[in-house]
């Protein structure tokens, strides 16, 4: 099994053992997600994007970092397992389409804002 | 290497071949991470839980909700492998830590409110 | 002066006692005030709706909602400040777009998904 | 009647004569106002802190950022008027904590990280 599906196998036990699934629908499950990634913005946002750059030497805020982080990876994994969706096939699928949409010749050096990954 | 590990490489091709890494700040990545986070709410903020649960049965909003997952995917994996995180490590100690926290006799058919993975 | 005004001056002097004017960047205020909107999603996740709609009967409960929404009201009146928009008239000018794009004719005891207010 | 309650009246009236009340839950409209705040997010997420800085200078950056800004006060004036909470007190409250929490004298100038409102 991939790691990914490990950790979805993982995550849906702990929430039957607990009785949480009543608790997991796709509505609230994404409310997680979206929580977590703000707190991974707080984390942030007082930082320059050089001081943002360097956050993983102070011990500390890696620390917090790496646990907002993987609480976002927990609910993302979770909502895509609920949702059927398989995250890394939807994903090459997604930079499929930025392959295409951003060629290299067009987009490379550009000065103009840009999405860079979709 | 691993599926993540794969989506990493081919994102960080990415932006390498479009001199797109300069905008690739932990700062920003995380403002996208979150903004993408953001679109998947838009998908489901008028449903109810139960309609939610059947989002997917819709063709549209499955192509939809799909996309922003997958959005929300490489966001967190370029984020990651720009802080030198290992997502499904940071997923698998936050959740040994839930383990430990949450067990199954407390919290089991408990009726109060109750943060279900983390 | 109006009462958004105020708050908005009250702000501007607290920053400029503490020379916390170079943190308050458009950039930096948004990610606070999108972190603040994750602090709300985080105190409502769990609930269903119903329960939702009756959250401040909880006094523990709504004393915390009123504080993140709080937070938020702050971090975007002082966006705003910091970017020259007036938010009272930006919200009726979206208001006035909204009245003409969702009719009462069309949408009235619409099923379909609707984005209420704009 | 105030800024803020003229606002809420006038939503309220719209949300009523469209019947999309049902709709307008905490929880549907704390997913919503966390949505648009993802929304100014994605305007500023590419900018660096001093392109943000003048990001009104630019005409169609400044009018697509000055909508995004009204949705988000939009949701957040409704969210308030559903939960009963009056924001600008509110707002003041967590000023007034503030205060004593960060003191001018042992914040002024101070270069470590300190959320600057709240």
């Amino acid at each position: 099994m991939s790691e990914l599906g490990e950790l979805a196998v993982r995550m849906r036990r702990f929430a039957h053992e607990r009785e949480w699934e009543r608790f997991h629908t796709p509505k609230n499950l994404a409310m997680a997600l979206a929580g977590e990634a703000g707190e991974v913005l707080a984390e942030l946002q007082w930082l320059t994007p050089e001081e943002s750059a360097r956050v993983m030497d102070d011990e500390e805020a890696a620390g917090r970092l790496r646990g907002e982080v993987a609480d976002v990876t927990l609910y993302l994994v979770r909502l895509a397992d609920v949702l059927g969706i398989d995250l890394v096939a939807a994903a090459h699928a997604k930079l499929d389409e930025s392959d295409r949409r951003y060629t290299v010749a067009e987009y490379r050096g550009s000065a103009r804002k840009a999405p860079p990954l979709s």
